[in-house]
């Protein structure tokens, strides 16, 4: 049996000078110099110097050194060395090399990211360029991000939920929608788990999930992929504002467990930020919009419109916190929010909107609750009340008040890592031009 | 606004005699007896007794109380009372009764769960069966086991992954395959994470995720689905013998933790899972085969062909524990599985069987990692090796050894709750009959 057993790179970088020890990964790249060569070795944890001299080494070790490629699989038994010449002050010296996979070709990437590369070569090649710390780290940011969402919930009481992907029933309109053929029915890919969600707060009355979303994104924006994940939260006995807490709460407890355990990938990417203190502003839809003109900006004719991209960001860039935005005119939002008792125009509505220039990161509100309503709402919007039956069940027979919100988790984790793009804090993105790898 | 604060059931019984309590949900059942009535109230966590009399309350209060309609949400304010004849030994007296939302007929279940149902029914309404304590409890454990399973993995420096659910290329042959027109493509719905946690361990080295599967199931079994969700798990620098290692960790971590967290659901469920020592004993594909004809059954013809159902439950009630079946038969695995090197019959590849009659919990094993051997097997398999040309980019240019598992976290949750079918395992099962709600 070939031996596997190896000590991550980064802990290999805490032995004491002397210490016997065993690294494995990557070739990443190889400088020879007559008779020393420099080799560096990156496994998913960092990267080490390992340093040949050829006349203190067996002559065919040394050959081997040479002859690796770049991206060459190996693992190298040696001494850890002490050097301040070397990067992070340490070296190994090599004893025993084996080549445990061998590449065919040079990789058509530059691994090192020292070479600039355009964003079509880095998801058409997204295979390759994964293994790139730049593009590795928000991905390992967003593992974090996860958890320390789920860690909240779980403490709280929430029961995570798994709700279906290949649904029946659209919940935001038809344009969107990706069909497909199940057996010998129409369906889709859900757009949000948001109907479900609903249903399971019938059962276990606090719920989350993190959840894929499908939507037919045509945009090629910075902002737009047709698959995500998106943080579901639904619960009974809460209204938009007892939920706008839940949410700062949440936020709190995220992005600052995040700073906490992802200071690794936080620090490849260069960036820090800020913990966040909680009681987020808020600021109605209309005084947003009222703030909007104060910009030089071109204003939107409606004041009742949706906000435009340049109104979004210079709000965005106005605030230094995450921020509400409240009170949303009724026609913006879904069929499923609940219309003020005091206001019809308006809903019981937020978004939480990133600083800093970034999006919105997330919509929530209260829902709409009662029977005679919800089949007004269905019917508006154009849906066919025998094929929502199931989901009008839920108000015929005793949904109690509640609300709910969804986060997407790659915008809240591209907002964390400062990236220029959603894509960024995922794997493999779909997108209008993107289906492959 | 509406009050809409309460105390959760589960936390009112722990009251002293004489304090004052808000509770909230659904008026289960009603039973009035002239000049008393007794109404169950239930909760997400519990149902608790109020005991009204009528010559003690308001006319009003009184009058509402006997009004209540089955499954009506309502709040209720009143003094936690002691009482040795009430279920649990307390009732609350009420004092103020808010309908929070009415029904608008006769809820067509019996949510008591009183009256035997069909699973056919079960399904057909699961919107409203899920609110069912024995239906609900079984989507609470699989929610602990989740929660388990990834702190499992993130105390060991696993990263989480999210892999694509839209892709191009199939991993397992194109029976199972739910096709999808992707703007003007042709694409799938993943039937598993596979070729995506591969390349994520160029990467991370070490992934986890639980992730959506979806596969054209046409049998009508206890354990199809044509939508699932499965731990998938993929690490650098392991084989079979060391991932089976990580694998019954896994398990021991997962089962002794649910039976602590999910204590609630699981009395419910009224089953006492065992705690879970590890060391699960192994045993050969040939050795169980040989196993077999020592039951009372019919013996498959060819052994080496696949495990019959009848074989799988007779071996899966010989064992007290869950054990690991390894060796397979190279022509009974996927693609990817690694070939031994001392006998190409076999690969490095196992089960995980669940003892007491139940099925096959996980399958995996070590992979390919040559790049010679996986063009091969690509085009053995008749996939055309253009369409896998991403794939095999990860073989070609450095990919380490490796090996990795899929669980499928419903069958987990299945077999701890000591269910009948996978389907209760999941809040809205998709299968060849089912697609709503």
């Amino acid at each position: 049996m070939v031996d596997l057993s190896k000590t991550f790179i980064k802990d290999a970088k805490k032995l004491t000078d002397g210490t016997k020890v065993a690294i494995g990964g990557w070739a990443e790249h190889l400088i020879h110099k007559g008779k020393i060569c420099f080799l560096t070795v990156r496994d998913s944890t960092g990267r080490i110097q390992v340093t040949g001299i050829k006349t203190k080494l067996p002559e065919e070790l040394w050959e081997k050194l040479l002859a690796l490629k770049n991206e060459t699989i190996i693992r190298i038994e040696g001494l850890v060395k002490k050097n301040d010449k070397a990067p992070g002050g340490l070296e190994v010296i090599p004893e025993k090399l084996d080549i445990l996979n061998p590449v065919f070709g040079p990789i058509p990437i530059d691994v090192t990211g020292r070479t600039p590369m355009d964003e079509g070569t880095i998801y058409a090649q997204r295979e390759l360029t994964i293994r790139m710390p730049l593009n590795k780290a928000p991905l390992e940011v967003k593992s974090f991000v996860a958890h320390a969402t789920r860690e909240f919930f779980i403490k709280r009481g929430f029961t995570e939920i798994f709700t279906p992907l290949i649904v029946a029933t659209a919940t935001e309109g038809g344009a969107s929608l990706f069909p497909i053929k199940y057996f010998e029915e129409d369906a889709y890919l859900a757009q949000s788990g948001q109907f479900y969600k609903q249903a399971a707060i019938t059962a276990h009355e606090k719920v989350f999930g993190i959840i894929p979303s499908f939507r037919m994104e045509k945009s090629r924006t910075r902002k737009h992929v047709s698959e995500f994940w998106q943080i579901e939260v639904e619960a009974a006995f809460e209204d938009h504002i007892s939920i706008m807490q839940v949410l700062d709460d949440m936020m709190v407890y995220v992005v600052n467990q995040t700073i906490k355990t992802a200071k690794e990938p936080l620090a490849v990417l260069g960036v820090k930020p800020k913990k966040l203190k909680g009681g987020f502003p808020r600021i109605s839809f209309k005084d947003a919009k009222e703030l909007c003109t104060s910009f030089e900006l071109e204003v939107s004719v409606d004041m009742n419109d949706d906000f435009t991209t340049p109104e979004e960001t210079a709000l965005s860039n106005h605030f230094k916190t995450p921020f509400f935005i409240t009170e949303w005119p009724t026609h913006t939002r879904g069929i499923y929010y609940r219309v003020n008792d005091d206001d019809p125009n308006i809903s019981n509505s937020f978004d939480l909107v990133a600083p800093g220039g970034f999006a919105e990161l997330c919509t929530g509100g209260q829902r709409v609750h009662e029977y005679d309503k919800m089949i007004e709402a269905i019917k508006k919007q154009g849906f066919g009340v025998d094929s929502y039956k199931w989901y009008l069940n839920l108000f015929k027979y005793g949904i109690p008040p509640h609300a709910g919100y969804g986060v997407g988790i790659e915008r809240l984790t591209w907002w964390i890592c400062g990236n220029h793009n959603v894509k960024q804090a995922i794997m493999f993105p779909r997108n209008v031009d993107i289906l492959r790898p």
